[in-house]
């Protein structure tokens, strides 16, 4: 896990990017933009504090679905698969094996689209 | 945490039924009817040992979605919500608001079909 900040403006990471982690907001707002917004002018989800962006980082090797960009001058922290996967080791198994499945059914749900 | 035994052809639970829990196949097998699954001749998914069967009944209060019948005699460990809300508190918060972000979603794509 390491801090990360981004000034006003900047963007985090872009859809279509490889993704290898998730971001945990510690201050600051950040602007998620969806690709079917193709403006970029008003957000289409704003995460604040204690809120998580990219978890999809650590579920699967699929590229970014979003861009996300600071609205506001941020500090996030970061999170690797890595080191997720170690935090699921630490897991009880009941609740690692309902994660397993809920993100299979998210995955499955996606590729339908 | 406590174990239950279903015989062949027992209904461990029917489609509107309360949930209020999940279960984890011990031995045995259980299968899955989908409402538009009309006949219940064969289960649309078969369960087998380690596979989890209910797990939205941890994840919300909504009623089951589905049937689950034992196709052969076998133990089940039952889970209770409050028992896996317990597990919860235990949990790496990171682990857990990524199993709370995967949960709202898989409820609002549910919501919307």
């Amino acid at each position: 896990m390491k801090k990360v900040t981004f000034s006003s403006g900047q963007t985090i990471f872009k859809a279509g990017d490889a993704a290898d982690g998730l971001y945990i907001v510690g201050s600051g707002r950040i602007g998620v933009f969806f690709p079917s917004n193709s403006t970029h002018n008003e957000p289409d989800i704003v995460l604040e504090k204690t809120q998580i962006l990219g978890e999809m980082g650590v579920i699967d090797t699929a590229s970014r679905m979003a861009t996300a960009r600071a609205i506001e001058d941020c500090t996030l922290v970061f999170v690797s698969r890595s080191e997720f996967d170690k935090k699921l080791e630490d897991t009880d198994p009941v609740v690692r094996g309902v994660l397993a499945i809920l993100s299979s059914r998210l995955r499955d749900v996606q590729r339908r689209r």
